[in-house]
């Protein structure tokens, strides 16, 4: 199914926003486009858990992610951007990478996706400027998560996969 | 900290889009306001999850999500919201209600949070025209957002954290 009529009302750096008009039954719709991202929950060999704080701007508030990035990049893989995000962002090393899930962020508003990876990362460098990284025991941020102290979206969905499926033995992601 | 200047590009009847100028350091910023949302973890007593499944412009897909609804009526009470949207979206009646978490859907771009509540329902009346209630095991529903075919955060993080509750045996909802 498509819209009747699409009306395009901003185009900015990162987002664009669509108002649409559906046919069955007549309703309009404000859709933000969003180019999709990925998110990593990077945990070291002896089980830390690598995050950043950053200042996030629509909500005025300092908050605790996995570290990600918006496919911005041409022709990169979703793999290949997640790597690459970790790296940049908290200047760990992504030694395995392997597929954790996939969400919609919020789907009455935007079409934003985000693959869920999960990787296993060691030292290597200094991350960018202005992320502040925090090294957490994974016990500990799944305790934030339960508090409320976590409550970014993406970075509780891949903590409580990641329990979950460590519980159940099973470590592939879905489909 | 506050942004140096701001420009409302877009209000509609959802979202209203903001240009951002942050000063320090110097960058722009697209920014969604959104009104925010509660979102429900319905359970009968019989353990059977209360879901609905709906057609999502923003992703041209039918989606699979616990029932929610925007804090659209003004003096209404994040708990008044939730009791109201489970019953006009399933037809069940809330009998009890806790507090589960409170999530920012993606802070990168809006200002969106949605508060999640556990309710025990019971069937009460008929859902309201659009809507098709979906009733699911527990440990159905839990095997859905394993295999990525529930992929609405709200609905994933909704899920995940009941069930961590569960085996924690804490009930109790986040700060």
């Amino acid at each position: 199914m498509l819209p009747v009529a699409s009306e395009e009302v901003f185009r900015g750096r990162l987002l664009r926003l669509d108002v649409e008009r559906w046919a069955d039954p007549d309703r309009i719709r404000e859709v933000v486009r969003h180019p999709g991202a990925a998110a990593v929950l990077a945990m070291t060999r002896d089980r830390q858990v690598v995050l950043v704080r950053q200042f996030r701007e629509a909500v005025r508030e300092r908050m605790l992610e996995i570290p990600a990035g918006i496919y911005d990049e041409p022709g990169e893989t979703t793999e290949g951007t997640a790597r690459r995000e970790v790296e940049e962002e908290t200047g760990y090393r992504v030694v395995s990478l392997r597929t954790l899930g996939r969400i919609h962020t919020t789907p009455g508003l935007t079409d934003e996706r985000i693959d869920l990876f999960l990787a296993e990362v060691e030292p290597a460098g200094k991350p960018e400027d202005g992320m502040e990284v925090v090294e957490l025991p994974w016990d500990e941020a799944l305790a934030l998560v339960h508090e409320g102290e976590i409550s970014d979206a993406k970075t509780a969905v891949a903590i409580l996969l990641a329990r979950a499926r460590q519980e159940t033995g099973t470590t592939a992601g879905g489909s």
